[in-house]
């Protein structure tokens, strides 16, 4: 018996290993093929590579050039823009622009076009970024569908055709999602998961996890990401799980994705130089700006998603895809730092300056020195004056970053898939480089200031400031902003970075940016959807602090009429079924008699409903029958007229959640966040006096913080 | 007002912030300090840096001497071992040898018996790691003294000592008890934090973050720690402020200490050489051999700990340190790999061998190829046959495994500060290093199997193995077999060794290890030592799977004498005192009648005591005067006779935490996981039946497990 009973241990152990090792490979497995479709559909609209149309232009120049720089570059025999190919030349001249302009635009909307018209009509759940969604369904609401099969496929294949339009969205937010399609998918094949909620929200915070995790390849990121920000319940023993999920994810990614580099991570950095002590002035500068930035957008963004729920252009979904995408496209040609899209230029704008760097951004005038016989030695990190060229990028810098504040808010929300991870990101990396060039021009010009001459030498054209750091900080900024992701983020920018010593000049931004945006619109942006949306999300960090009383929330309030309720003997079928028709309630409380209002138990609206109807299908029950949910129930007839009794013990919880009517809100909050339940009852030494539900609770919330809580919930 | 209520809020949030970072700063300095006497002590018992004897002996030779090979260096000027000075020769004479074993054993034995001198008489408490008494408080249990300002003293004086004396124990455990005394120590200047037990253990949880932060120089592991292994409620709000906290600390500590160097971490290593699919094998047999040194472990000290506890042994707690002393020193120095202090033989022998290595460890019969004119080339990672060094080495290496496997059972436990980390993590590198000898060896006379001759080429002399990696996976799995931790202890080790790709061995192995270890002995160390101890902790990460009922637990049980309870109205004075005095239960439930036994409420031991003491100091009250625990309560004496009433419903918690008898006890074990209370009534329809206590969970759960409840606990 003991050794079965072992068998049935591990047996229930290995199909937890082996739903997440499923999913992680699900999701590694969708994440590269999303990416290699990315990265095709992206230069598509540059170019086609002649001999091998499916390839990307990266992989078609593979063995051409350099790969220092990827913004510059258009030329490889293969690859032909659509001017070669339609009979240009190669070249700049204005006819060729306007060609490979106008197919630049024109392919963009086809992409955008279709994405929207497949979300409309496919599955209408894959718009948006879905992390609202997925932290209110881990918080155990229920929305049916979706995180189904439907949804999975088609923000799969729209999310690469929305990032290739080029709008200024990611795929990051939606891998969280795809991957948590994915977890749902496999947990419906291990009936211990799929039939238990509880168990199906583990499974499913580790799938959140393994999307972040493929999203930027930080597999440890990813886990914490999972617990910080979407997990509502997250019980030690599936941390393990969720590590384990996440990495098989990050390595199924890198088998699969053949472009991959060596290293995990999207934007893998190492720096040359420590960041010196005065330089946390302008990271935490920057950690302002970044919490500025994104109260302002979330502010915006909430602004203008209402609008569209509330007036007549949230009917045409489709319309104002193409319209915002011909916008965007119109608009982000001309400059490079838009054209190409934004984990490109992310990547290159978080780099270091070397000396074979050739760049708009590392266009400095460089004293170069002589080394012995005529060879000339440029510095390793070189700097100096201002170049043309990086004048010109200067401008360009600051107008992608105008053009990227503004139009976000526009893009997030709507019906596509749209992450917001990468345009928050990227953002965050012009303002960051625009501000370390700055900087850097500032120590340049006044070499001698006290705050920075004993550190920072600027012998032999060497910079003592790396404007890629702050590129990357200005990023870690942004996005703490817009999200408030606090220890996640500074992991993620940590396994992005792969230097401990980076950490404070993240962190320090991360915490001013926090602050900031927390002092300006109290909500994250995620929050701020899952309010917007009305879904019943409990707000677990937030701590209740407010000194009312259980019985000041329950229902009935003074005045209302008395709570419907269940009396344990004597009831008939008829009388239930008018007490279910009656209301949408989703249970009733059983008192042991009308007249002691002695609670004795709850019974769930479902369970009721399947009762009644079995009750209906035995040939002796009428709807005069008495029903009885005592553990007794007289057998004979005779005692009771004409009726058989129906017994309905089974169905009743015996051990409802009850907490005196004295109790303070407070408790009544926390039972709710920590066990999970849809409602508490509220007795007055022993009698029932009333019920409150979670939405009852998030109404009280809102009204104690001066909200109307009617307006914003439930729609 | 609402401006005073934002000032209200914003001192509360700086207060949070300031107490974590004086903890942080606390805990940095300690450790510095701690880690900088630990160093010096160490190298005291081999000699004296004469000039300063201050110094350390690698301070002492900091210009002199490359810094490659630290076990063998004996040699500079200022530095004499103890022969020198007391007139013999530098050499390895045999006289000498005997002066400095003699110097080494008498030194020693004189730092030991200091540390459990000093240990018995002025703070008992600072004993042992500390981490499952740390465990034991974080989960709601108070040991009056154990965070106290003299167990932080003597532990930091007495931990440096016991690692001086060459004990097979380490620094790090005690540092994380360190760490949350100084969190103890801070949060009672805030009244915020120290007189509230829950947000004072939120303060400890991130306490006890930076101090595993500082013991190894990994702040994000250190928050794992603590959210995993130490931690009981881990509110996500405090995650930001633990990792504020480990990193200040981690800061700190650099700053403080003059040693260190521009990593953070104990050990940082970069391999050259990524590890091969193959090698996976080895890596899971490491993780096996982990699991079964750590469940072999656990049970040998367990058992040894008991005999302790049980037999006149544990009268003579000196007496035994210095036995085991004698023993460990006596044998540990001939054998260079345990002469030298833990942390630097892991150190060594996690380092891959280089170019210019020249340790026992790294004596290959290399082949040197001819470069050029005459210039000999060394690979860099050179290998070959084994040399006559490596295998005296290996004869070492094996004899310090089985002296630390058995000595560090004895070790632990001991009436002085003994930390397991080190030893563990040198038992597991010690094995990791022979079986990456052993592979590398393999592949050396076989380059032709199959599994490797792809992927292996021993071209140039050198290898594709690291034995060094083999070591770190090795440690990893002793430590997690010992400890398991898991999540955590892959990051720190992540964070030692700063390459993502070493990932999945070290994930491998601890996942074997756990698994191995989990299967021989079902629990950790740590909770071996809950569980002897008698700690009432109730362990969170197990689920319970029982059906039992809280009937089936609560007291009375059938038989027993009925609840000791208070009725509402009518107790005199006389009653309530003879009431206390007749047990020692922690608080007692209030009853509406002894008719209706409706509950009321529940009044706390601590409470009642007072009040019955304030209302003796009352000149109108008599022993006869009748209590009222109900909101009004008759004032006129004519009513009651002679004496005057006395009022309680201020002591009354009006909201006790009540369940059905039905409720399953998956639930009640839930509810005190979640919601830390102490204990949870038992009410049928309103009537109250009975009560559960923390200890009688416990009791039932060890009842259950077939293990005898009063054996174990409560000692």
């Amino acid at each position: 018996k003991t050794f079965l009973q072992k068998i049935r241990i591990l047996h229930d152990a290995c199909s937890g290993w082996l739903v997440v090792l499923l999913i992680g490979m699900a999701a590694g497995t969708c994440a590269g093929i999303i990416d290699i479709a990315t990265k095709w559909l992206i230069t598509l609209k540059m170019g086609v590579c002649t001999n091998k149309f499916w390839l990307d232009q990266e992989s078609c120049c593979w063995l051409h050039e350099d790969q220092n720089s990827k913004i510059d570059n258009d030329s490889c025999a293969e690859w032909r823009s659509w001017a070669e190919i339609l009979g240009g030349h190669r070249g700049h001249g204005a006819s060729d622009y306007a060609v490979n302009y106008t197919a630049y635009v024109i392919i963009a909307m086809m992409f955008s076009t279709l994405a929207a018209v497949l979300v409309k009509n496919f599955a209408p759940y894959a718009c948006g970024s879905g992390i609202p969604e997925v932290k209110t369904i881990l918080s155990g609401f229920i929305i049916r569908g979706y995180l189904g099969k439907w949804t999975l496929l088609i923000k799969s294949v729209t999310s690469p055709l929305a990032v290739g339009s080029n709008l200024s969205l990611g795929k990051e937010g939606p891998l969280v999602h795809i991957a948590s399609c994915c977890g749902n998918v496999f947990a419906h094949l291990f009936p211990k998961y799929g039939q238990n909620e509880a168990k199906k929200r583990e499974v499913l915070s580790a799938a959140a996890a393994a999307g972040v995790s493929v999203a930027f390849g930080v597999p440890i990121g990813g886990v914490l990401f999972s617990l910080e920000e979407v997990s509502y319940y997250f019980p030690m023993k599936t941390l393990w799980r969720s590590f384990f999920c996440a990495l098989t994810a990050a390595f199924v990614l890198r088998s699969v994705n053949p472009y991959g580099t060596a290293h995990f991570a999207m934007f893998y950095v190492t720096y040359n130089r420590p960041w010196l002590l005065f330089e946390l002035v302008p990271f935490a500068l920057l950690g302002v700006m970044g919490g500025l930035y994104g109260a302002g957008f979330v502010r915006a963004n909430l602004f203008w998603c209402r609008f569209r729920k509330n007036s007549k252009l949230g009917k045409f979904p489709i319309l104002e895809v193409m319209v915002i995408t011909l916008i965007t496209v119109l608009l982000s040609y001309p400059n490079p730092f838009t054209r190409m899209d934004a984990s490109t230029v992310i990547n290159e704008l978080v780099q270091e300056c070397g000396p074979t760097s050739h760049t708009n951004l590392c266009d400095y005038n460089v004293t170069r020195h002589y080394h012995g016989l005529n060879t000339t030695f440029v510095p390793a990190s070189p700097s100096g004056g201002l170049g043309d060229g990086l004048k010109t990028a200067l401008w360009q810098l600051a107008l992608a970053f105008l053009f990227k504040c503004i139009i976000t808010v526009f893009t997030f929300g709507m019906k596509i898939p749209t992450g917001l991870f990468i345009p928050s990101l990227a953002v965050g990396a012009l303002m960051g480089r625009i501000v370390g060039i700055g900087v850097e021009q500032l120590v340049y010009t006044f070499p001698d200031n006290p705050m920075w001459k004993t550190d920072c030498q600027f012998s032999n054209g060497q910079s003592c400031i790396t404007p890629g750091l702050y590129a990357m900080v200005g990023a870690a900024a942004a996005l703490g902003g817009v999200t408030r992701m606090t220890v996640s983020l500074v992991v993620v920018m940590y396994e992005l970075t792969g230097g401990l010593q980076y950490i404070v000049p993240l962190m320090l931004a991360t915490m001013f940016s926090k602050w900031v945006g927390d002092a300006l619109s109290g909500e994250g942006i995620y929050d701020g959807h899952i309010r917007l949306n009305g879904y019943p999300y409990l707000e677990q960090k937030r701590e209740f602090t407010h000194t009312t009383l259980a019985a000041d929330v329950m229902r009935p309030r003074p005045g209302e009429p008395p709570l419907k309720v269940i009396v344990q003997e004597g009831m008939t079928i008829y009388d239930l079924e008018e007490l279910v028709k009656s209301n949408t309630l989703n249970g009733f409380p059983v008192l042991i008699s009308n007249d002691s209002q002695r609670l004795m138990g709850f019974v769930c609206r479902k369970d009721l409903i399947v009762a009644l109807e079995n009750a209906h299908n035995r040939p002796e029950v009428t709807e005069d029958s008495p029903t009885y949910f005592t553990l007794h129930c007289p057998a004979s007839v005779s005692e009771l007229g004409n009726s058989n009794p129906v017994r309905l013990f089974n169905i009743v919880d015996l051990s409802p959640i009850a907490v005196s009517d004295h109790a303070p809100m407070e408790t009544v909050v926390e039972i709710f966040a920590k066990l999970g339940n849809r409602q508490v009852l509220v007795t007055h030494n022993g009698k029932l006096l009333g019920i409150i539900t979670k939405k009852d609770v998030l109404r009280h919330i809102a009204e104690l913080e001066g909200e109307d809580p009617e307006k914003i919930m439930f729609d």
